[in-house]
């Protein structure tokens, strides 16, 4: 099977099927979608070896005899280990011994096919296209800055970036009834959230003013400067994205305002299953292009360029 | 009448005794403490000019026929408007036109005599002594980290710093009833918490594993990435206290672990006033000298020193 692999740099190259283990599920990718995590992979940035690729749709396609086989699934990313501390705690998704599908001990989507536990897995409604299913990683991602923060309905939001997870978090928090204002560097971009409410601005526009909650979706040092300088005091920032190197925080912009600021990843499949189920959300807007996995190289490059929301990878023929 | 006056470097000068304007209140200072904040305003920090300190205790001198007339207070720092869209919130000590005594645009304690709001006074219980209530601002500010995260009475937390603030807050945290490791730098230090049941450890001798909460309370970059090393995943990391420059933060340490940060600054007087005046917590322990006012300039040059807690002037023959 082909597979879209990283030692250092992108390559694709041919790999035996892999064999699912006990209590795993073998699974054949219908559509996989490049990620910015994935960029950041690139850049040699999570330290990460083998085959990319997390956001995926696909069907069970082994071991024999599983109750999965034949059903179209997606999974969840983080593989546990069910026994530290962190995972008796429920925090399954911070378990020590955590392996990340295609980002950290585990190989990942950007194939043919792969293996995933069976305990990650969830059914997609017959009614929700692989197009929009492929969305439902980044999707139960945005859901999860309502579990970070508590934003009522009535807060002043702002939401910083206009890639695909800044837009999907403003769709879902104006969705939520907040009033929100999404900033962002692309004028195409920022015209998806215009049909949810969102009220959108270019970084060097947006009115002046605080918000009582900012989610930092942009992964770049400016749009962290740009949140914590527009986040009222007592106000909470949700961090979404992280980038390589640091950023030069004073900590007096935390103390004196005593603001919050709170780290968030991955999120919850079901709900997001059930704003795609019950067409409540069609991210398929957000798809900049589809390319066969044959042109994996070429997808990874594009998905790099300024403005470009989300790449797809079909996966079909790849098998 | 002598204050200590900050101009760029710190002197100490005559001035006329100021005079309470509408709603203010003429002090007579008792007891003032030196605090890390009035050392950042030597080193130019808050760009602040004017009298230093924020700590005191003292006697209510003026103006004829005030209420307060006669009676030993206490007064909080935050001098504020009263009319923002934040004081009307209630968050009055976040106050667009915030004042703040001996830190921001607000002569301060280290005085014979200085003005407050009497909104800003609170009566010292008869039973305190003056060594005891000029410790109510940092006590509250240590009180105050209770606001600031729901703090488990179960939980482990480590507190980073073993400063007065550090100190007051191991002291809290442990009469809260949660199992509390301080780390610091200074045995003497250390041995002040050790009453109070809190484990206390030089820095390099912190045993192995991670906490749900810890408190920086060190103000340094150094006691900050300990605090982040030691923080467990889904915890909360109560920043008290600032220092001049930046954090290289690297912000992969606040979203992959989906950690908290909240900064925490001064707190409310009455909950300290009711410990101190139950007995509950004596503070005096913590005091490493008494000077005279006309001494001031000795005592900020050593509370700088390390390993020294809290240095006080006594401001009685200043008048």
């Amino acid at each position: 099977m082909l597979a879209l692999y990283f030692d250092g740099s992108p390559k694709l190259k041919d790999f035996p099927r892999p064999e699912p283990g006990p209590g795993e599920a073998l699974l054949r990718v219908h559509l996989a979608g490049v990620c910015g995590s994935d960029l950041q992979v690139l850049k040699g940035y999570h330290g990460f070896r083998g085959v990319m690729g997390h956001e995926f749709v696909g069907t069970v396609a082994g071991p024999e005899g599983s109750s999965w086989l034949g059903r179209r699934v997606v999974g969840e990313i983080n593989v546990s280990c069910g026994g530290c501390d962190l995972c008796r705690r429920g925090l399954t998704r911070h378990c020590r011994q955590r392996r990340v599908l295609g980002l950290r001990d585990h190989d990942g989507a950007f194939a043919g096919f792969f293996t995933l536990p069976e305990a990650n897995l969830h059914l997609v409604p017959p009614e929700v296209p692989d197009e929009a299913a492929v969305f439902t990683e980044p999707l139960a991602a945005a859901l999860h800055v309502l579990d970070a923060a508590s934003i009522s309905p009535g807060a002043e939001v702002l939401v910083v970036g206009d890639g695909p997870l800044g837009l999907l978090i403003s769709w879902i928090l104006a969705r939520h009834g907040s009033a929100v204002h999404l900033a962002g560097h692309h004028p195409d971009n920022l015209k998806q959230a215009e049909p949810y409410g969102v009220a959108v601005f270019l970084d060097k526009d947006l009115p002046v003013g605080d918000y009582e909650v900012v989610i930092e979706a942009s992964g770049s040092p400016g749009g962290l400067d740009l949140a914590l300088a527009r986040l009222r005091p007592r106000g909470v920032l949700v961090l979404k994205s992280t980038y390589a190197g640091s950023f030069p925080l004073e900590t007096a912009r935390v103390v004196v305002p005593e603001v919050t600021l709170v780290g968030s990843r991955c999120g919850s499949f079901p709900p997001a299953l059930r704003l795609l189920g019950r067409g409540w959300m069609d991210p398929r807007p957000l798809i900049s292009g589809v390319l066969p996995l044959s042109r994996g190289l070429e997808a990874v490059e594009w998905a790099q360029r300024p403005g470009v929301l989300k790449v797809l990878l079909d996966c079909r023929n790849a098998g």
